[in-house]
């Protein structure tokens, strides 16, 4: 049949899907990209990236050399040019299997484990997984917006519980209640906690495990940080409490080697009591596998060597300098007046703060102070919205310490020119 | 609220989103998995894999050296440990619009270049950016299932034109414009082709072009396979008719490189009157891009070396090997009678034949061919069903030549065990 349109004017019969631009509209990525829209040109100092959670491009956080010595020997291998199996390749989920195991009571087989593109595509995976008609899933308040775009991409209902600033950003448990009723799928955490940087406790996770186990859902677990830890509170996996509540398990080697380009993560079933197979989570997984993109297959190669060869020494060299920029935060930004801080971070790169726009002149909103720092100092935060909390801001300790001290003199400078006049 | 099932039996309240299972269940990678497991483990021969698109572990196939180099190179140089942007690095963006600019009578930007995780992704975003409520897609049959798989996923309806074996493959533009409708948004060729190994002339991509736009609709142009053409017909990129009617180039590193695991791919808009930046599908194809997972940095970071330093000896050689097996595999099916080849390949790595079942004993379907040739001789073939043509194979002549020859003669000593008895 001959388009109505006609050979001329509008001819063509195609439109897009207009509900992406409503999924994709709320990622760090895309606030990211305006805040780089909107530098000065003519500024000539470097710009100091205090928004996101990637230091791979300075000095003290290159990757240690024996995981690129293994992706050097995977790829010259030729063993690895072939396409992957849609679960990921044995010797890797052997290896992961292996290196979470050194942490959990019980022991998780390869077969619990799932490669995927970093732990975005985890994301990806579980909410689809989960995305039945109805059913909703509790996400924290502030949280990782990549979360929010998946679930509205999937049609899969968003409730948001809050994480409370004044108890060290530990999960509402009371509000988690008061939410979750009988299409509750699951309860999200980020631990170590972006964008809080918090840590949370043995005490606090066991919690959160039994709250669940009482509202029949599972947990979602975001360790993507895992290890990223400095502070007074050590990490505990939340699969530690795998027998109480089943637990999915997401993680990557992007954060703690320090190379998040290398799309290496896994999505891992720690659920002993395998509850997650027996509800068909798992054959639901290994469905949606088949139809998803995998991370290259010499990658993969290189995972056993990876996670078998580094050395305790790059990690302790990696969460000391973590400790010493986290410091350097959380003092120089008491210096400024408008920021107020609750928590001082002890684990991931990240740091959430208060802003008081009383003692600012010509501020009115976490977005406008970001886009006019970019502006006027080139320094990037990331505005508190795009994480769920308005009026405060995400900053990344997570750079090299001479550029933080910069940036934090500029963001200073900043605040003495937009201060309030007496 | 806590759940009504109570604290013994059935008391988890989530279960899997049952449509996965669905789209996921038409996959090649599926049908493989399920032919693999009906091996006979006591067959001490080698396995023949005649299933897929993969020679890489062949030594005859092995990638150009200068590839391997160049993602060394990429990942010891520590400049692409970081985030890709969504839509991909400029270098990369740019090489692959050089490259296909070679032929090409207009100049692709690397604007119209986005970098996708292997073809396969490329799919997978032009098939979410297309489906709107109510619209559909021309897909071919026998085609790829990836696309029935991801529209299915997408809910967007799938309507078939035939490939017609006896006029070489060719696409049926009668049916074509029978079928499509002003909710019609695209047809998808494949070229050269998978499953069928036959290359498109210029004259009748052009016919292809006409009708698209006489429809008012894009022409979605998938050339993995891209230049892996051996016979009398030169492989011509559709984007040369991007001047009739928008194009949407899918490409990759995989086929003709022969790195199907290291997941670099294209999706290019190949199209200098500018309609898809018109229509909102350039926008929606970056949005779906903020929130899809990236190739890996490092390869991304390799790609303006492995395009522009690998030598035209690599290519021929492939090529040349490609040809020979397409000879082998064309003489030696023709000593099988119950299989009827109606076209002899010219590209790709595939070649579809028909059976016969009134010449064999107990065998009905391409299925069970496929199955009881699987466990009693160790050879993989693709089941015609699962690319769209019921009693048909699809097989690959991409293998080691002396692998190939045993394999086609396993194939006919199955059917001397099986023929009928006169």
């Amino acid at each position: 049949m001959e388009n109505a349109g006609g050979a001329n004017g509008n001819q063509w019969g195609f439109k897009a899907n207009e509900e992406l631009k409503t999924a994709s509209g709320i990622t760090v990525r895309g606030v990211l990209n305006s805040l780089l829209e909107n530098l000065n040109k003519n500024d000539t100092r470097p710009l100091i990236p205090l928004g996101h959670g990637d230091p791979s491009a300075f000095p003290s956080f290159r990757t240690a050399s024996v995981a690129v010595d293994a992706i050097v020997h995977s790829v010259r291998s030729a063993r690895f040019n072939c396409y992957s199996s849609t679960v990921g390749i044995l010797p890797a989920r052997r290896a992961i299997a292996d290196y979470l195991n050194r942490d959990l009571p019980y022991k998780l087989s390869p077969d619990d484990v799932y490669l995927t593109l970093g732990c975005t595509q985890a994301i990806e995976v579980i909410l689809t997984v989960l995305a039945r008609p109805g059913a909703n899933i509790l996400l924290p308040r502030p949280g990782f917006p990549y979360y929010e775009a998946r679930a509205t991409h999937s049609h899969l209902e968003v409730r948001h519980f809050d994480l409370l600033p004044a108890k060290g950003w530990e999960v509402d448990l009371d509000a988690v209640e008061a939410l979750a009723d009988e299409n509750t799928v699951a309860l999200v955490i980020i631990n170590p906690g972006n964008p809080c940087g918090n840590v949370y406790t043995y005490q606090h996770l066991q919690k959160i495990a039994e709250t669940a186990k009482k509202l029949g859902i599972m947990v979602i677990a975001d360790e993507v940080y895992d290890h990223l830890a400095f502070g007074n509170t050590p990490f505990v996996p939340m699969g530690v409490f795998g027998s109480i509540v089943p637990v999915l398990t997401l993680g990557s080697i992007s954060k703690r080697w320090i190379v998040p380009g290398w799309r290496l993560g896994w999505l891992v079933t720690s659920d002993p009591n395998g509850i997650l197979q027996d509800s068909g989570i798992v054959d639901s997984i290994k469905s949606f596998l088949n139809i998803s993109s995998d991370p290259a297959t010499f990658i993969q190669g290189a995972v056993p060597q990876i996670l078998e060869k580094t050395e305790e020494e790059f990690f302790s060299k990696i969460t000391d300098i973590l400790r010493e920029t986290a410091d350097i935060c959380y003092d120089r930004l008491k210096e400024i007046p408008c920021i107020t801080c609750p928590k001082k971070p002890e684990g991931s790169m990240f740091v959430m703060v208060k802003l008081n726009y009383s003692l600012l002149e010509g501020i009115n909103s976490d977005m406008e102070f970001a886009l006019k720092l970019a502006k006027e100092e080139s320094v990037i935060v990331l505005p508190g919205i795009t994480v769920g909390l308005k009026d405060w801001l995400r900053i990344t300790f997570a750079v090299e310490p001479s550029a933080l001290e910069d940036g934090l003199g500029r963001m200073k400078a900043f605040y003495d020119r937009h201060a309030k006049k007496q």
